[in-house]
This record gives C-alpha cells, structure tokens and sequence, in this order.
C-alpha cells in the first residue's frame, strides 16, 4: 500500500509543506528511516534527526520552528505522535482488510458455520459445529476443534490450536502458537506410585479484546471454564493451569505461571517470569514485580509486590537491601563480639556469661 | 453423545429417582451446571446447591437424606464423586474412540505402516518408514519425522512435531505444540569468538503412560538417547535438555527446566519454574518446591527442597524467615553497638577496643 | 546410510584393523551402541567398553596399545575424538543434502522466489513476495509470512511461524514451533482502565548462522526491527521482547527472557531462566547465571553476575552463603544481646541504656 503526502495529510488534518505528491508504503524511526519511509518528529531531543533523516516524509508538531530548509516533505499536524500512531492503526486496518477468502488446501467441515467476510489461510482446520463470527481472520495452520466458537473481527494467527468446546470473542488476537484449552495437569496419585489421569472435561472462555502472546498455553477447566476475562493482555509463553480466571484489563507478561483455581482480579498488572501458586486469589489494582513468587492470596487492592516469596513492595526492597549488606553486617557482629568478650573479660563477676560460646 | 439417566445408572450401578428417560449431553459443577448436564454432590458443603442447581442428573450418595424434594433427576450411589469420575472417564474414551479413520489432505509416505483403527488428521504428516501402532489418534497438523515410532492407543495432539528417529510408546498423551527431539544446545567455542555446532544424533525415547503438555520440548540426546520413562506426567512449557533422563512415575510441573545430562529420579515431584543444573542427579522421591534452583546432585531419597540454591525444605524455611526479619536484626545490632560503645566508654582499661571502627 | 570401514577411514585418514567391508548406519556411545554402529574410544577411563562394544567399527587413538584381541573392526586414527565429531558432521550434511523438492500439498504464492536446490515440506506456506534462498530447507507445516525473506543454506524445522516482513539469513537453523515477529507487547493505558493497542509495524532481523531453539518467540519491534545479530545461539522456550537487539555470537539458554528495547552485548553467556529487564545494555563478554535477574545496565565488559536481583559473581556467593548462615548470625546477636544485658546490669552508671528495648 502506497499513501501520498496529500493523503496522509487528509487523514489526520494536517498541513503539507514541500512535495504533496510523495509516497511512502512503511514507517520508520526518525533516525532509522529510508526512502519511502514515513516518520515524525514529537520530541526535541531528536530535532538534529530532522535535517538529517533519510524519511521521504516527516510529521512535526505545528508549534515547530525550523531552523534551516529541509528538501523533505512535511506534514504539520497539532500533534505529531498521536497523529503518528492513529496513521499506524489505520494502516494496519486496511492491511488486515485485505485479507479475505478461503485459501486451499484447508479444512473445513461440512457441519462448521463460517461468517462473511472471513479470511481462512491454507491448512487451516474447522472442527464439527465451528461457528466463526464475520470478518474474523484465521491464518495459515490454525487449528481448531469441533464445536468451539469464535467470535466476529477476531485474528488467530499461524498455528494455533484451539482444542474442542472452547469459546473465543470478538475483537480478539491470539498469536501464533499459542494453545488453548489443552488438559489441566491433574492426576490421583495411586497406591502403587503411579498416577491415574482426572478427566478434564471443561472448556476454556476468552472474552472479547483480549490479546494472547506467541506459545502461551491455556488449559481447559476440570469441569466449569478456565476465564480470560474482557480486555486481558497476556505476553508470550504465559501458562494459565486449569480453571484460572483472569479478570478484566490485567496484564501479565513474558513466561509467568499461574496455577490451578487460582483468581487474578482486575486491572492487575504482573511482571514476567512470575509465579502464582494454586487455589488463591490477587485482588484488583494489585501490581507485582518480574520474577515475583506469589503463593498467598492478597486481599487488599492496588498495592505493589515483590520477591520470592513476595511481600509488599517497601518491605521487599527493605529485605533486598538488608540482605545487600548481610556481609557487613556479619562484620559488626564480629566486631561486637570481640569488644563484649573484652568487656566481659575485664568485669567483675566473671562466673557471668562463662556458658555462652563466645 | 447423549445418555439417559437409565444408561448412567446402569453404568455405576445407582439407584435413579425421577424420570429415568431424560437426557444429557455434558457434565457440570452443581453450582454451574446447566439444564441437558449431569452433575453430582459428595460434599456436604455443597447441599444448598442440590435444591437451586439447572442440572438435569444429580449423582449423590445412598447415604443422602434430601431436605426436601427435588424436581430434578437423582441417581444414588454409594460414592457419589467415584461415580462422576469413572463417568467422565468413560465419557473420554468414548469420545476418543470416535475418532477414526485419514482426513484429507494429510501426507503418509510410502514406507510409513499405520496400525488398525487410528485417526490421522489432515495436514498430519508421517516421514519415511514411520510406524505407529493400532488406536492411536494423530490430530491435525502432526509432523512425524523419519523412523520415528509411535506405539498403540497414544494420542498426539494437534501441531506436535517430533523429529526423526524418536520413539513413542503405548498409552501417551502429547498435548498440543510439544516438540520432541529438536536438536541439543550444545556448541563448541572457537578460538575467534564464534560456537561450531555439535552434531545432536542421538535421539528421545518416551515410554508408556507419559503424558505431556502443551508447547513443552525435549531435545534429542548428542548421543545416545534422552528418556521419558513410564507414567511420566510433564506439564506445559517444560523444558528438557539433552541426555537428561526422567525416571518412572515422576511429575514434572509448568515451565520446569532441567538442565543437559541431569537425571531425575523416580517418582519425583517437582513444583513449577524449578531449574535443574546440567550432569546432576536428584535422588527418587524428592519433592521440589516451585521456582526453586537446584544445582547440586540430591543423594538422600524421599527429602523435600526448596529456594534457589535449594536447601533441605526446613533449612529454606529458616533462612527465609530469618531473611524476612533482616531490618529486626539489623536493628538490634544497632542497638547493641550503642550500648557497648557506652560501656566502653566508662570502662577501667580505656585503650581496649580502640583499633575498632565503633 | 550405510558407510563400510573403508569409507570411513578414507574420510578421516585413517587404517583400519579388522574387516574393511563391515557398514554401520549410525552412530553410538562405546558402552550403549549396537551392531550396526559405529563409535570411538578416546578417553582411556572407557578402555574397559573396548573388549566388551557390540559396536561394529571403533575409532580409535593411534597411540592405543590394545590388551587383547577383538573381533571387531578398528579405525586407528590421531585424534579418535575429534575423527568422531568430523563425520557426524559430515553425517549430517549429507543426511539434510538428501532433502530435496516441493512436497505437495504446500502453498507457494505466485509472487514468491524459490532458490535452487531446496527442500519445502508439505503443508508448508509461502506468502507473497517471499524469497527463499538455495539450498535452503523448510520442513512441513512452517507458515512464511508476505515478503519474508530467508537466505541460503537454512533449516526452517516443522511448524516455525515467521511473520511478514521479517528476515533470516543464511546458514540459519530455526527448530520446531518457533515464532518470529509476532507483535511486541505494547499497550497503552487508558483512562477507563483499558488498554489499547500500540500497532507494531516493525520487524526481526535473524543475521547469518544464528541458532534458534525449540518454541522460543521473538517479537517485531515496534518501529525499526528486533535484531539477532551473526551467530548468536538461543535455546529452547527463550523469549525475545521487542526492539532487543543480541550482538554478535552471544548464547543464551533455555526459558531466559529479554524484556524490551534491552541489548545484549557480544560474546555474552546467559545462563537459563535469566530474565533482563527492558531499556537497558548488557556488555560484551558478559556471564549471567542462570535464574538471574538483571535490573540495571551492565557497563564493565567481561565480567560475571549472579542472582536477583543480579550482582558481581563474588559479591553474589558471599550474599549466599551469608544468607544461607542467617539462622547462626541470628544466634549470635541474642548471645551477645544477653551478655551486653547483664554486663549492663552491673555497670556503674545505671540509667544508660535504659531507653533501649532490650
């Protein structure tokens, strides 16, 4: 796709100065960009890039004077980066439009019910009784099991397997990779040591605009629905065990586990490599730091937390510090010791303190 | 699949009261379960729900006196949550059984032989002189590399991929997006800064009764074989390097790492996000506490670790307590340094103590 | 394929003892192989296997005195070791030179450029304008995104999925289930507690004779591109956040993840589990221990880190074993808070101290 100066000023009321006629087809940083490149100029840390960029247009804020001629287009606009990102939206709008059709070789049963306007890549695959809502878009290898259900304007990227009974809203995005509603990890242990499989026969329930990172991995719900709530943003490599709900607007990122049962509220934010144990519950508003291990419930809203195991966020840094300067500490203890034993050497009832080892 | 009270009560040998020609199609928590489910209720705790629920079947034990009366169907058993289970269980099989025949388009090569009464789903792909046994179930979307074998009544699920040359055996269960056998991470450095690969041409062996989870990967040993022994239950995205080998009956919980050439005893549990060092062992028996990091061999069978380095559990327990209470000690310290500086300072021998930094 | 003595011999400048027309197929270590295998013996602690192999053909040192006779066929060579390495190596290369052709069915745009010489598998995906170098292997399943483009000489395993527009190199191996230009993640918060969308119109940059482990996910920068720089080696379940950039042969192992816009210096050793957090550097020569957590920008080159959050190797161990002697210094001071107690007691003036909480 190619958009001229002229366009682009169209679309976001912005003021063209040099050629209007210019194209560009992609989007690059100011101090990175090439020919037939689009980029802006918000922040004036980077006002020298300006006079230097190889872009074939710039976006700059209107209230920008220049100091020298620039032999590149311009478009002033109130506000050069939020102009900016709605162009980036935009774009990827109109790219995701142009995907359309049926691609063959793919796989679709007789008994599946496909919207209009869907776009379904080679090797793809729709189960018995698939619903897929209208302008969804399922990409190359997805794979998804009888009678799940997906909602309208939702993308499954490339290789994506949705196992059977599980539901996706609209407006949704799953990257590639990722697995949903593959089996809780639940075993009776027997007398003998081995384990006898506990059938797992629930579903798991996305609901609309959430978005799910590359591999990550969500096990269907022993009986009942394993739950991502409306607006949940998981990064990749995530790990949601069976019947986990996660409530609206959280985010979780990169590679952190949440056990079995366990409730995450809304609007939390969790940093990666996180750990959350089974069976307890993080309140809403509730931030917790990377690499944190979480194995108590948290009842109060909108605190911080940290460390392994994790406390309050203060209380956490406090123990980091103290355990920073356990060394010298040690010292001091020493230090002490050979004093008292001085003190005590000298005093006048010796029989005092003869059982302590020092 | 629908049944009738009449068939499940014939199945677990219960009593039905009520109409015994009503139908159900799927199972449901009593708090949950809607109208055309079956559920069941063992636990006292959830009575309440017996006299509310929509489902249609109750399962609960003979010994049960009701409250009141239900316009529900009930079957009594003597063990209400036993019943349910063997129910879901034979609820599984069933379903599974189902599954038969070669969807197209898939790609067997020629020398590839398939047992009796397997599913092979499409866009499955079998490589040269592969075999897999009778009942086996290959989802969509399978790769099979060269020689590899698989066994009977195992099921692979859509999107694995397992190199050449590895075997599988009877009655596993690969979940979805799981890689068996991609090459070992290991390299050889080279005098100018660059690694030269070294060839990985062992292979992975996953005996019976293993199950694993969605997007794990096991690598293939250098030489020689990594394996999976029997009854082994890996969860998802665990990670399991070259050479390692996982003895019977052991469990192995998400994103769990163990390192190149370590060996993990049998019947060994291990909590989620642990790491194992490389060329160590872990002794039958251990339970390993979740994001814990054990880097050195565990002799002693049936002990329980935990912390990163892993500790004996109660060793870890104390330490994190006493980390817990650092600014108390450091406190206490200082208080100490107060009152010996004071004690100092008034006593006979001044000149003692004075090369400290008091 | 099947190699005889002589062959072999010829290929490493080798005599052989014993039956020069014996054939192995494959290869194994001195105390598992069987008939049909070839192996070495170069370590003397493994002499003992010599007499005993069921190996067909052993390479060994010129330099070995053999006890006793065996009715097996010798290879004698310089350096058994390394004459081993070499032909799996060269075992290798001829195994993945016999991969050749289009396997059908495969889904090849009409605008895409195929080099000579290269394998694509089966159910594997070509988008517009995508370029593939010679020589270069795609396995079946693998999903190549509109205008990627891949050079020569590379191994694309079963079901990698590559997003548009970004670029591989040459002499490349990506293993199974890898994701490569996914969307970073990047939202941004809005007033009513949802978040939207930032579009990621960059992409990924893989440089020549990078190696990428099973199921790892590198994500396209936001603008400009997410570079993995020349013979760089990742390993399994590794995540790549947006806008990193790893220089130039740095290795990184299993389930570490790399937050965004962070950059891994040259020659780097990352240990596993490590998580770095985003915007920051890492130098060159750089080793982290696995299970790290690294906050803070590392500025001196060469140096070692360890724990979380990360410290200078040396600091790190003292912090351990000071920690892990906690419940002793915990000892100590109640010793010492006893004996100050009493020498307190006796002391002449006695209203000192009298303020503390002792």
């Amino acid at each position: 796709m190619q958009f001229t100066a002229a366009q682009i000023a169209l679309m976001i009321q912005g003021i063209v100065e040099g050629d209007a006629s210019i194209a560009i087809s992609s989007f690059g940083k100011i101090e990175e960009a090439v020919n037939g490149q689009l980029s802006f100029m918000a922040n004036p840390k980077y006002e020298e890039y300006l006079y230097t960029t190889q872009a074939s247009i710039i976006i700059i804020n209107d209230s920008l004077e220049l100091k020298t001629g620039i032999n590149k287009t311009i478009i002033r606009v109130k506000d050069a980066y939020s102009a900016f990102a709605t162009l980036m939206t935009k774009y990827q709008e109109l790219a995701a439009k142009q995907l359309k059709g049926i691609q063959e070789p793919s796989y679709i049963s007789a008994s599946a019910q496909l919207g209009n306007n869907i776009y379904f890549g080679a090797f793809a695959y729709a189960g018995e009784q698939v619903t897929i809502g209208n302008d969804s878009k399922i990409y190359p290898g997805v794979f998804i099991g009888d009678r799940v259900k997906i909602g309208s304007n939702t993308i499954i990227h490339a290789g994506v397997k949705i196992y059977n009974d599980c539901v996706i809203g609209d407006h949704v995005i799953i990257h590639a990779g990722v697995v949903i509603g593959s089996d809780g990890f639940g075993f009776a242990p027997q007398a003998d040591g081995t384990y006898k499989k506990v059938p797992q026969l629930g579903n798991v329930i996305v609901e609309n605009e959430v978005e799910i990172g590359a591999n990550t991995t969500i096990d269907r719900a022993t009986m009942g629905s394993t739950v991502i709530k409306k607006g949940v943003k998981l990064d990749n490599l995530v790990q949601i065990a069976h019947n986990v709900e996660v409530d609206e607007n959280t985010v979780i990122a990169a590679q952190t586990g949440i056990s079995g049962s366990s409730k995450v509220g809304k609007n939390v934010q969790i940093g990666g490599q996180t750990g959350i144990s089974g069976h307890i519950s993080i309140a809403d508003g509730s931030k917790i730091n990377g690499k944190s291990g979480v194995t108590k419930t948290i009842k109060e809203s909108n605190k911080s937390f940290n460390g392994n195991p994790a406390y309050d966020f203060s209380t956490s840094k406090r123990i980091e510090a103290h355990t920073r300067n356990l060394p010298a500490l040690e010292k001091r203890v020493k230090e002490l010791e050979k004093l008292v034993e001085q003190l005590n050497a000298e005093r006048l009832i010796p029989k005092l303190g003869q059982k302590t080892s020092l």
